[in-house]
């Protein structure tokens, strides 16, 4: 399951091509998009809203799945929906930065937006240590389709400056760079969330870990709510 | 406005009751209550989904308020309610923790419920370092009301170790412990969360800062959403 | 009481400007000045020095006071003075960073003297992950009397820079920059320290707390001492 | 490639029997031991001197290799192996780490050896703050062989005061542990070194990431020795 | 120069005995005693006070001495001196901490009284990483004097639980348990803060390093005063 | 013992020739070369492999050695030296950051080769806070020998640069620039490696403390081998 944290179905095709051209054989990619909520996420507002919205959606969707990515750059509810769902949940810059930890000592992210709200969210992760810099490239989502060339030349410069400020690989930050990687090149490997993030899921259920039956991220059990959909009420229910 | 994050209007009462005891000549109290969500917030889950009501709740109630305090242990969804709302919006446990750095070294917390969503959010805040450490009682909610002085006797016992792990001050995490450090008699201040955020809150209409018109936590503009509280849209949008 | 710790008078007047226009109605703002010392406190010989005086300029003045401001860069004592003072003790650069804390998520620091020593502070206060950059101005606190267009156009610009590394909120360092954040229009809030702890003073003195009876700020009893004031020498005897 | 540091042949059998289990349909596992270097790691002076060990035998093997794991607690020179080898490798320990850090929180630690040892080479991941807690089992490997029943209880009792701790899953330290979470049922998983690291090695091969060509992590050019390994000598003068 | 920054003279008699234990040939050993200040420093306000006794009683014994330690749990104005002084000054709490850096991962600390001050020194200097532990151990340097085999047995035990914890090497703290290090045996090695603060000060004056003209440690230029002593005004106006 | 890790015996040389001059009276300088290894340790894999060598080295010529220091830029094998060895070990970097420590708050770092080797040895160190920054200068080895004057020059901008970013002394990093700190006029201290290692094993030898008997720096006892040189097995089977 992809899962779009935006209402824009749009980004759910882009992300859904994505996963499928990084899935393994055997891997079937079903994209979901949020059915309220902010159109694309950019802020901090929206990121909180956004985040009943992921659960909402898993919640609708859970049965017969197998794993599920956030699409969304920020990780959107992440932990919250690794509590409440019956199989794992990955997201895509966290398991962008664990790829990154994998092949080298600190990493760079290259993002249209926001840098504050990825340097909390990596801090988050415990990762501020690992983090080499953000760069921030002057485009929009919107320039990715009318001139990709310009933005692929801003993200290589920024690839490199991260490069000379000691990373070793540079994450993509956000759905809008996706495919980036394909046609960049660049002295260190730059890594794509929504591929990572496949690939980081399908490990997770080949690895069949059971799920917690203590502590924060247990499966909640008895807890009551009201103007939920049924099925996000009933996972908070449990049984 | 005292904005509890659950829908259950008794802890909406005990906090306005609470709010009204330590706000000052002036302040008026005004409760409000999420009208979707959680009954209770107690896990990861509930919290995310509680962000959004939230901000629903605050938006609605935005009209002719000067300052919010969250309501809720774990400061939900504050720094998206920080961005979004046109007034000051403090969290209990933040006001709680920046108190205690105003009074000593390291804190300490009291809390019924799970240690780690208090730890990370403190870390949040950049306190880790500040942190004595956390305990929890061996009660719930209910034994408040049945047995206080059970209660409060878990309280001042859990006061009493964090002292000797070196806390100067011990906040008392949640709703439900309110009133307690009127009644235990401990070595080092107790903090009530609610009593701290009023007061934060009301130094801060007074402080009078402008609003940020750059950064995270500038307001909104042009920010398009499908299925929103027409409040909660309208502020996203701007204007 | 708004206490500065060095001995120039014209300081202690700034300062006490500054306090007058943020205080409450119904708060009386005294100032004292160091009676011995540096007469500017710009460096760490002079900074330790001054801990002396400010602790026997409170004791001195401790009757009848209600709070006390030190208005000094660096929060020279503040420690030490929250534990010998029978009533709370803010730092003016403490306040100004809780206050930063409580309306975004970084913060900057504007100031005309040693970044290091602001930076040991912060890092003091366990807030060095929030401290988005510290710049430092070319200027000197003449050049503040004689040319303030001046050095407002460098705090401006300054500030700029700190927001486009991240801080939502910048902090003017030192007394010496008092009123510039109501003459210079920026994008993100200007936090003029001694508003800031006047009004946290205010804050704390409304709430009450209870003086901690163990630990580190609990206050000294029986300690002898050879050549200090008598009011300094009385407070550590206790009683 | 299974590598196994130490020169102990029983110990490289255990490791690919449990890779075995743990790999993919279509992953080939084979497992190499170290010509030279201590019978078993333990100590830092063992470990310092397996690093060369660890090279020379990935050396040896480098061919026709997609992908090393490193079977051995303390990921014995594990970046140096990432910077020399042409194929992904990845440490036992470090597998387990990352994937604690996509199923919760914070993660424990239960060891038949030295804590020392792997709570630095957590802080070295700069994994420090997801630490829950480390609990050296009364054991040896011996008993495992001889009383397996009463070396499970051990590590039940560990991992369930881990839990209590804040750990939301456990890791199996070494290869003397192996096997131990499908024997074990605790309230919280139980993470296997060897099967998370022939995951992740697999989700590696499969993303198929560029290798860095500047960094420390770039492969050597021309750097000269002597006495090594022909192999060995070869990789590091490049070509 | 071995500076007590107390006004008790029977402590500088025990630290230069100390002190000349552990001199090297060559070395001549002076105590001076602060003239006015605590009796003994054991809590926030008496240190703060006394940094300004360290720089008096240093800046009245300046001439002719080649390096200074401070005999002083809490290194007490230990930066400040370092600026102002034309010669090294170690503190013994400081020199401690290299010396069991330089022996060890992590140390460990046993002292009679306040671990916060402790916890805070050994933050200050960028090693709260390799901090074990402090134990503060039920006596009083009276005890010290008359039953010094309990005293010692509280060492021993304090020392072998620290080890436990991980400390590679144990700390004493403060000038009250000196020589506790020759009569105690421990599976870990005891440092004395006066031997090492000793040692590391002979060896500063044999590197010969030049003393920094720029920046927070450059001697002082041009500070005007009021009401200090001659010898320290004069080291703040330079020349 | 000054112990050079690479296998190339000019740079012995230039080492014993710095340890000689730096060295006090009564202070024996020997100097010992890798007998296998890089031929200069720029890389990780180097680095690797040399700890081999270190130790191989180190118990060749342990016989009558009372301390020794590493001569290599990265500490190579230093925690693994210090366990094993029946002497103080010293690292050059090592003691150079602690020896900067001692004279300022925070220092910076020249080198010419890989900062990133350099960043993650002093975060081991657990020194990261103290680290000002790291500045490449743009010159080889070889510049050294061929234009000492360019090399020279450029160091001198280095170190203006690190003193502006708040460092208060200025290592030199590696055996290449051993020297400069003679011949370069800086407003803040450098501080050479060799000359701080020696001073600091001088100390440590007059210190005498006792070797630890337990933790991960006792000695280690029965620790069967194979392959290894007699010396060094035998020191990691003890007796």
């Amino acid at each position: 399951l992809v899962c779009n944290a935006n209402t824009t179905q749009a980004v759910t095709d882009i992300c859904v091509a994505s996963a499928r051209v990084a899935a393994g054989a055997g891997t079937e990619i079903v994209g979901v998009t949020a059915p309220f909520g902010p159109a694309i996420i950019a802020t901090r507002a929206e990121n909180a809203i956004a985040g009943h919205a992921v659960l909402a959606t898993l919640a609708e969707h859970a049965a017969g799945t197998d794993a599920a990515v956030l699409a969304v750059s920020y990780d959107t509810a992440l932990e919250a929906a690794r509590q409440l769902m019956p199989f794992p949940v990955v997201g895509m810059t966290e398991a962008a930065c664990l790829t990154a930890c994998l092949v080298g000592g600190r990493f760079g992210l290259v993002t249209f937006s926001s840098a504050e709200l990825y340097r909390e969210r990596i801090a988050q992760y415990g990762l501020a240590a690992r983090l080499a810099g953000i760069r921030v490239v002057s485009a929009t989502p919107m320039d990715m389709a009318s001139d990709p060339h310009r933005v692929d030349a801003l993200v290589a410069e920024a690839a490199a400056a991260l490069a000379v400020d000691g990373a070793d690989a540079v994450l993509l930050g956000g759905a809008a760079l996706a495919g980036a990687d394909k046609r960049v090149d660049t002295a260190v490997p730059l890594i794509d969330g929504i591929a990572a993030g496949v690939r980081m899921a399908e490990m997770l259920v080949r690895l069949g870990l059971p799920r917690a039956r203590s502590g924060s991220y247990a499966a909640p059990q008895g807890r009551e709510t009201e103007g939920l959909s049924p099925a996000l009420a009933r996972l908070l229910l449990g049984g």
